[in-house]
């Protein structure tokens, strides 16, 4: 799993509000207007937020989507435009914060966690914020590409949420986030589920490596998403009229799939957390097993060893040597030697 | 334990209360209707949900029983007939849901896990839905095949139940399903039990691999039975009106059977939780074992390999080995040793 | 510790209320009446429910005391003329359940565990029921056999306790349990300080199994006292008016011993908890021990046995077997590598 | 650590409030009044409780301190004189009870456990008591010997103390406990911080025991000390006008210093809870090194007895025995073989 | 990380308030006097506090920072001044308390912990006090040397904070103080990186020691930070009017740093938790591999010499000896018992 990772140091000391600006102050940015009511459509990617202020005063619901958050100063004429407090155009250039739920006197804040499966594998954790106002929504998110797309299709066809205001775009929007937690659960299952196998029958460090990352992988996405909850639940109880009691009962519903993907991490959590133990055993099962055979060798041959060792010495008065059955005589209780050593070990269920 | 897993991935992007359509949109399902009151009874498998019309307005308890969710026809007709809300009836398709309970205008909503112990060993899981109204009961089930049938038998035989609303029907169903959870339970405990003294004994990674499997068994169990509790706690708070005072202490014997069954899983949970340590520690003991028969045989054998060894050296000027009693007195050296070593290993507590 | 297991399996599908029949429907049961006022004092053995119906209408404390839950007649006849509703009487039998407390319109039920510690060694864990009234006390217990007869004594004395009410005689039989489980935890603290001494020195399978059957009884300790907490809250916290104000410094006090139990539990808990720790940490201690034995034996002796074995080669031209202080010199190389040896070891801290 | 340890089986079925009566009625026991206010001071240790009645009555503030429990006939006569109910004169003996508050009609009660380093080494716990009323502290001590010394000192020396009531001079007492605690902290931080070097240096069984120590002292200290939060808060926020206003923030002060002491107790703690696991870790490695050394020797000297037995056979046709350099070939050979061995260690780090 | 540690035992039995004073009354203090609003500018450096006392009843803002803690009368005189009460001026010095917020008639009073990464290396913890009144701040720390500079500039410089009140003033100073949590942060997540690679390559006691010193770090920080929450917490409910509402939104904008630092510090806790279990697995494992040498030797070398053993017998009678093939024969068994054994090497895959 692969985390755009930021620096955690903010700018120290600078007085709250002030928007970081990169080397260029015009990073590559994308902003993309969708503006609809049942009747009306119209879509654009536009390249001056002045452009978005004619729809400011309509009646129609306005979702603008800024991709790309380097630019501060986009983001400080769209906060212009729709008088947004400057502590909260900070927040969303804050990729590195939990995701929280504020209300604001003329609109509500949301920062949550996109999640989205690489195709190269790993997943890609990406800060999204929505502004959600009277008549507009806006997303802000770090790259280009998101999980937005069946939401666009569904309003270009014109589908009900079309019928619906900003309220349950917003809702629509944080519902297909959550719905791509479930294929990032589904692959993650996957890999407990090989590691599981593996752990038993190869106790390599490399093993212990994949459980080591998969344990990270867990801590991350439980950051992400524990705080999720309060946030939708927020939203759900917010006084402020912006959130209409129709959309409520969708807010439940994602709330509780909220909670099934917080139960399915806790699931996975308490699978992994005692795999470091299962692998300890297995390594000591397997010196256990080299050690029996070690010691079987050892304690077969070593009185072996001993007993043709004896019959070596070069004593001039050995009377055994000059038996005719001598020879014959040591090898007799060699064998017996073996015999009595393997019977041990077949007691003792070494063999 | 098999557990019939569904992907978790759910049709990402759709608007919400979009019914998953199976290739074929009539799948196999079942429908049973019972209906009765103190003097009537009337059984009957239907192939229409329109033959369930005419029971909506009569007075009498009806319960219409869905055994098989894959239709998504019936389940949307069936809706239209009760009027269920759409965000319902997509739960009830959801069977990788948490227990939860919903209180809506007319009707109340539960979805519970079943478990059934499978004869041919294992656990079957099972999400059940219960939709509760103010004349009847509806029950939906992933498959055909249920505990219901002791309730089914008691409405036949005009038992008490008989006497009694929709409320008293639905307790009955959790009743018995719940009463269900303690024949699991017995078949873990033994399960439990055969595994705590084959943990010391056979120190196989087959064990291990039990432990494993139980633990996980737990797991899953754990997170089927914990949210129950609320459940019930929610009908038996419902300020609607359909669950009636007579019903409520019935309510409360079934919450204390629950708490029973979530304290016997965690007394399971604590016993199976050290049980890696202790077959960590039987592995280690047992190696200690090898090692001290390895360490004797050595200890013993080796020195006495030394001392023969000395005598089958070919200098020339070696005047024990010309000695008359040199051979003996070697005999007579190397039995000192084996006496000193054996008392060695009694002092350590070897022998 | 030996407990009485019973299958946690219930009465599958019956309607709730139906007391369990034994083959004879006439199980051993002993029936106990004490009946006492401030004057008054009458104690009697009888052997059916209807002899206890005049004691109904009395003013006087009436203590009627169950031994045995087999026959479910007399329970069926005593709850008929106490009027006590058919769930609690299906409670009173269900002695697997955990402590609880309950409010009912015209009496409280409790629930509790009664430990005993029994002659031959191990504890008792008997299920008791009381049910506390305007003017009664019927107490269920398992078997014959309790821990009440102090509470007896003080009865048939003319103790301060014939001044109160039934309530302060449930409080006297409670206070009496819990100060039995004083003494059993007075054993428990025995066997976990035998056992701690041991498992640093004898490392043992056997010492295992101790551990583990230690664990075991707290478990089971823990679960059969940790709720008695909230029953004794509860009791105390009634509205009913059954319980007097008089009688409730009495019951804070046996709550702040049931915290105490409760306390110590949790104590031996933390000690138990890491025992097994110790006894791994014990054996690798062993083991040390045993490999340096091995280690530093074998590190002698078989550079020796290799010199030797030179020396035992045949070959035609080995100028050091001729040479006169051959023998000697092979000595004093062997007696060297001894000395490096063994000063090696001291600097290791092997010895 | 060294515990009074008492018996914590209690007088199974007496009637509450039964003062246990040691053999003698009239055990060694220390009375010590103290009675002052701004203007006067009295100090005199008495033998009957008797002349502690005049002082009942007065308005100066009265300070009776009892060392020693054991004669139950000046407690109840102390009880009698300022009438204390039973139940509490109980708990005032039951030196095994956790420290609790408690409100009464015209005092409250206090129970804390008082800490003392030894001079000897270990601490010493002893269980106070404190009862508090309009004009005078009452406090129970299992010994003489406490850590009172400098609240007398205040008091005789006309501080600030003189001027306030005897709810200041119970936050007194309480406060010079506390600041003792802070004593044993700083002395088992001293002992956890050797150990912790220790642990890694010295592996033996006496280091475990060490630690085992350690822990136990701590399960009991958090046992002490962390229901005295409960205690202070209890007293802050009673109701009963014993504790004035002025008074209050003082409590807040000792309330601050005793969440201290609990941190600190729980930073112990955690450092204490790695250390057995450290211990392991330690063992581990030295096994590993242990196993080195031996595998090594084995490595190069179990070969090299190879070679050298080859050419300790007696075949007559073994042509390199009589060639010219076969003892020196032999020679090479091993010396290679070394060679070979040694530069495999050093490839695998073990040299 | 170095921590300025000093004694726990405070002024055992001293009455509340007494300042410790140190063997010189007048330790190194550094005096810094800030005064500013809208228009007006003026910084200080004095050495009495009767320099502070002109400021007090003006309506500009006035900064008062106290470098030093060890002068007792100048804190006194600046209490005097103020009119601080004797047991926050206590506090004031006990630099070993918990980060904590309090309440006063006038003022509020906050403690909190700065921490600064050493220029050499590791953390400095420093204990800071805030004292908030109507038109002050005073800031109280142990050495000199602070983060505040960033502070003090945007004051210099005619910032916003010239606007706003001394609440703005501590809330600025707050913020740059949780700004350099992140910094100790992000140098906390280098060390636990660079570790988390190291701990499976390096198994050396010197890993085990850096893992130790890391927990050990992380315990020290959870304290310092944690209490932290309910401190800003403290400050935004306070109901005094200190704190204007227009500084509240800041508030929790810095509460909410809180949090991500809280929750960064538990991520770092959880991936340190596990690792010194993966230590030992990793011993484990190099066990396993230096096991598996040894007994490769020994199984392959062991039986060899046994074999030219029998052939280094002296008996009269050993036909193999005198035959034509004996020795190359003894070579092609000796390979092949080494071919057996690479094979059934192979099979176990040791190689």
């Amino acid at each position: 799993m692969s985390r755009t990772r930021h620096k955690l140091s903010r700018k120290i000391g600078q007085p709250p509000g002030t928007l970081v600006q990169d080397d260029l102050s015009t990073g590559p940015v994308r902003i993309t207007i969708i503006d609809y009511d049942g009747q009306h459509f119209e879509e654009r990617v536009v390249k001056q937020i002045a452009e978005c202020s004619p729809f400011r005063e309509t009646d129609t619901v306005t979702w603008i989507n800024i991709d790309g958050l380097s630019n501060a100063r986009v983001i400080e004429d769209l906060g212009a435009c729709y008088r947004i407090h400057p502590v909260v155009l900070e927040d969303l250039q804050n990729i590195e914060q939990r995701p929280k739920f504020q209300e604001l006197e003329n609109y509500l804040y949301m920062g949550l966690k996109m999640l989205q499966q690489k195709p190269e594998g790993g997943i890609k954790i990406e800060h999204v914020s929505l502004i959600i106002g009277e008549n507009y929504v806006l997303s802000f998110q770090q790259d280009i590409g998101d999980v937005f797309d069946p939401v666009r299709d569904r309003i270009r066809k014109d589908g009900r949420i079309r019928k619906f205001g900003p309220d349950y775009l917003a809702y629509s929007l944080i519902d297909v986030i959550v719905d791509n937690y479930f294929l990032v659960l589904e692959k993650l299952e996957e890999e407990v589920e090989i590691l599981e196998e593996d752990i038993v029958e190869k106790t390599s460090p490399e093993t212990l490596e994949r459980i080591r990352a998969l344990k990270k992988d867990m801590i991350f996405l439980r950051k992400s998403v524990w705080p999720l909850r309060e946030v939708i639940l927020g939203l759900d109880r917010s006084e402020s009229g912006l959130v209409r009691d129709t959309t409520k009962p969708y807010l439940r519903d994602v709330y509780d799939h909220t909670i099934q993907v917080i139960d399915t991490l806790e699931v996975f959590r308490d699978m992994i957390s005692g795999m470091t133990e299962i692998y300890v055993s297995s390594l000591s099962y397997r010196m256990n097993e080299i050690m029996k055979v070690l010691t079987m060798i050892a304690t077969i041959f070593i009185p072996l060893t001993f007993i043709v060792g004896i019959y070596g010495m070069n004593f001039e008065f050995m009377p055994e040597l000059s038996h005719e059955y001598g020879y014959p005589g040591v090898w007799a209780a060699m064998i017996g030697v073996v015999v009595v050593m393997l019977l041990y070990f077949r007691k003792r269920g070494w063999l």
